[in-house]
């Protein structure tokens, strides 16, 4: 079986779903598996494919420049991508190391469809996890952040990355750095957003004496905190929490919402809609 | 808008999705909503669909008639309703009414899209709830089991009933009653089944010194609390709550899980596949 | 058994346990159940103790007279309810009834240990409801705030009300209505506090495009939505999920948010520390 | 500060939480925390108190023999343990790595208060992974069960080891050797238990259909599956989940519930009481 995942976008219109799967059908592929979804307001038309082209004749001159075609008579977009292709990942972790052993170990266990190419962390202490894990460990020391940015960036170009993980990076990203990489950062923030946006979300969730905390994994945008969310999950908590128990409960919480969200983005599962993300099963 | 839900089932094989959509496209239908599944072992298709038919010129004597050949050739299944059409609900409790309310007050608030004309209850205090909620209310005396069935049988034909709620009913039917209902029963177990079947199943769960209780809504089977799972949810509890607490956490469960599986029938969004269901959005 | 229950607070010190468990020996009380809490920085101390007075000599003239004195020697206040009194409730509901009939219902059924001698209501649809449930309702109309108000506290003061719950009751009261029945008004707001205060707090929530919604219930202050909060819980949502349907899954969450609240408050279990509630098991 | 956990049980009577308090007190000990919990029928006592006892003048030849002096007058127990003092703990796993990792990993970060002395384990490629947190590893390849509980035994005993982690180990384990460390071997079982005990839970739970999959953390006793839980969390899944999604999904459960249960019992929070715990905070 050889397969292809397809992403359809354009505006609402009858006989979509008609169309795609006509062509596709036509041309010998088979679909095992397709999702839409319809955001109101201006109405847009959301599909996501998963098709056996095995007995297509020749994808890559006749599927793709047909999709291609089709996507444009219905004023929209359509990509594709191999799914047995596995995306360069690279994880950027500062002090806190629990997401980033995570991800790690599941890539190890195969449980992540990528290859994970480049670790980049402030603490030296982490290389010799990170090396159990056959990754190599890159430790960027440069305080100042123009300087710091320039040393990242050239690991991430080097090592060829597609898809950038902030793993409990506790720092912030210039806009500059982030419009390098557009859809293709993913970070975690500690709190349930938006609630909580800044530092310290564990701190200022018990001052406000909340019940419930939570994390959010979202694409980084130029804004801090305020990308489209892909994934959230939350923790009951009580009066009995301090914010160090706060930060204790959160990191379980952490690590699954991240690894969530980056195997969706892995395996092409997420459509961004404005401040909205679209997240096929 | 004059919508359509139609239900598809049929061994899983290529271009159904095409054929399907492409029939409803040539005959002027516009898909509004599409949801599909394959189950393995062997490989079924699954299919629910939500279309506007409002500009389909004749559905009776064109689109059903085609969708039945299609559904044929496909070696399947197809069903359809007309989305504004209200079933009629009837409501078995016995002393636990919380179930029933909630189900009354969504009703009343139109968050459930049927009729409810019939309640049969075992305590007659029940009855002033009831007519606030100017519903019939049905009070069913006899204690031997074959006049008991006779009697809620005949009340059920009479006022019409679609589908039957076992909204906390603690009497066991009968195969032959259930029988009469088929896949048109849902019942709501006090217990996150398989665990604790039967009798007591908070006293059950308190014994055991479980961590989690829940609730479970299913069809109707002739076994006893084994038919097919609609919804399930649970609540953590600890070694605090006694027997009396559990019960008590467990009737918001218990509320939102019947209602959910009772909307989601109401809305023809549920497959039953042997023990399985599948259960669209 | 006759039931009294304490809450003593104070600065934390040696001793404590030692000195309140003593006093209540000495007098005869047998301590049921006993759950302290210590708050940090300053170091402050909670405790809520359910006894058994029945054997205690004269409970009025000894045991209450001797806990003050120790609470004043603790430089801390020490407050008792006897425990089968019930509290008079108010329900004030707008438009939205749900989370108002899972309070009456449940007081019905014996679950809420209160009196519910009125529910003010600005739709009069409400009333045969409410009046199945053998509670008298007020219909007040007035829509210019302060007369409204007026009106409100009057039947609250006839009523002699001991708690007001704004069961989904969508007008802002002025910092004077509130500072009438001070940590004595119990709101529901629908969203995950702090994030989506005030208005169509669903609606902002689908804007943002989270994956998790909330409600919280907080005892109303000043500042709107900025209450100590004592009881929260969540759902998850996705893509699929439009503004409506937010509001929908949203309402089960309210209702069992709500009912916990005010259970906690009615049984004593809630100790307020600035913007931070302890709430006892 | 120096401090002491002390646990105490004994059948419910008057007066207790005032000796326990007041000679603590007497002795110049000064409590941190305590929690106490009444179990029904008989009605039997449990308490853990967390004291700080760096004015106590003698604590071995004081406090100790009083408490245990007190303890017989109750007609009960009661442990102690230096609060600063490190367990030291065997992980055994057979080919799902993920909870050993995750225990690995806190414990590295000096999140679990012990020692990781020994990892036995049936792959021999965990033992890079092993490595990297400088914990010896020992593979066991014996088939035979006799020799391979000899084995496992004989490190254990050699590596001076109090708790025993069965982090997926896919072994039954004889009643002789389970009776070696009583209350002392805690197993995650893949299931919400009592569901679906025995082999294949994730694959038992798929053909049942259930919407919610879980995990339990328990002591390993004579019986299967049987022993008394400590920690159980679920996860929604729905028809779309294969097993292997199950699979996949419950391995987050199964990290988080069997940490949160090695935690509680490294931190003496855990009191057996027949086939419940008491799980204090």
């Amino acid at each position: 079986m050889q397969r292809l995942i397809i992403q359809v976008n354009c505006p609402d219109q009858p006989g979509i779903v008609a169309r795609v799967a006509g062509l596709i059908s036509e041309l010998g592929g088979n679909i095992l598996g397709e999702e839409s979804h319809r955001e109101p307001a201006p109405a847009k038309f959301f599909m996501r494919l998963d098709i056996d082209v095995s007995k297509v004749a020749a994808v890559d001159t006749t599927l793709k420049p047909r999709l291609a075609e089709l996507a444009q008579q219905l004023d929209g977009q359509a990509e594709y991508w191999d799914a047995a292709e596995r995306q360069r990942v690279a994880i950027l972790v500062t002090s806190e190391e629990s997401c980033a052993v995570e991800l790690l170990s599941r890539q190890r266990a195969g449980r992540l469809h990528c290859e994970i190419p480049l670790v980049i962390g402030s603490r030296l202490d982490l290389a010799e996890v990170v090396a159990a894990y056959k990754v190599p460990f890159q430790h960027v020391a440069a305080t100042d952040q123009a300087a710091h940015e320039q040393e990242v960036l050239q690991q991430l170009e080097k090592a060829q990355i597609d898809l950038v993980v902030l793993a409990r990076y506790m720092r912030i990203l210039s806009p500059q750095f982030i419009a390098r990489y557009p859809g293709r950062i993913i970070n975690i923030h500690h709190s349930f957003l938006p609630a909580f946006k800044g530092a310290k979300p564990y701190q200022q969730a018990w001052e406000r004496g909340v019940k419930v905390i939570g994390a959010t994994a979202h694409y980084a945008t130029a804004e801090l905190d305020d990308g489209p969310i892909i994934a959230q999950d939350v923790v009951a908590v009580d009066h009995w929490d301090s914010p160090a128990a706060l930060t204790e409960k959160g990191r379980s919480v952490e690590q699954r919402v991240l690894a969530a969200a980056v195997t969706a983005h892995l395996e092409h599962r997420i459509m961004v809609h404005g401040r909205r993300t679209v997240v096929f099963r």
